[in-house]
């Protein structure tokens, strides 16, 4: 029998809203890693305007701007995070990081054991 | 703008297997509470057969009892929790309560800030 672990799902709500969770700070994370919505929609096999309506969506639940278009250049422009943006997905990523080594440890320390195949 | 929490939900798998919940445990907790699986599936608006079903599928997942059926006396017998399943709970409860603690205080250390309304 392998081995029990623990598994954990995090999200942040405002008023009982969903506003961040793993898969928008995945999709914020895609936007700039390619420099394109369309790219990062492609991704995570979303429509482009499932996409844009989900960005827009979490900068109206926050009340801040998170992406921007930089227009022209040889690519014919690119969408870009805004610094805002930039800092919270490294600040929600070092959240994340955080929760996921102290499951670890409040698993180590209350259920692993019992957990183990006898 | 109502201040933003976070949330988390956990679960225990094994083998890429789910074998305990939020959701299991509490089942488990309801028949210790009410010393009846039909109160327990009632509460949580599952059919008997359903809970019952939930029950076994966990007992076999971890590979141990977890109820146990008195039989007789005026209420016409009890179902109970196994002593191995009460440990159980309790430390699936410390655990949850642990991370819960764990993830408010790396939220205040990652997160709050950032999200408080401007």
């Amino acid at each position: 029998m392998p081995s029990s672990e623990p598994r954990q799902k995090l999200w942040i709500e405002t008023g009982g809203q969903l506003v961040m969770s793993d898969y928008r700070v995945r999709l914020l994370e895609l936007v700039a890693e390619t420099g394109s919505l369309a790219e990062a929609a492609s991704a995570l096999g979303l429509s482009y305007r499932r996409a844009w309506g989900k960005v827009k969506e979490i900068e109206a639940n926050l009340g801040r701007p998170l992406v921007r278009s930089e227009v022209g250049g040889a690519g014919g422009g690119r969408t870009l995070l805004t610094p805002e943006a930039e800092e919270l997905v490294t600040a929600y990523r070092r959240f994340q990081q955080r929760v996921e080594q102290d499951v670890e440890g409040a698993y180590d320390a209350e259920l692993r054991d019992l957990l183990s195949p006898p």
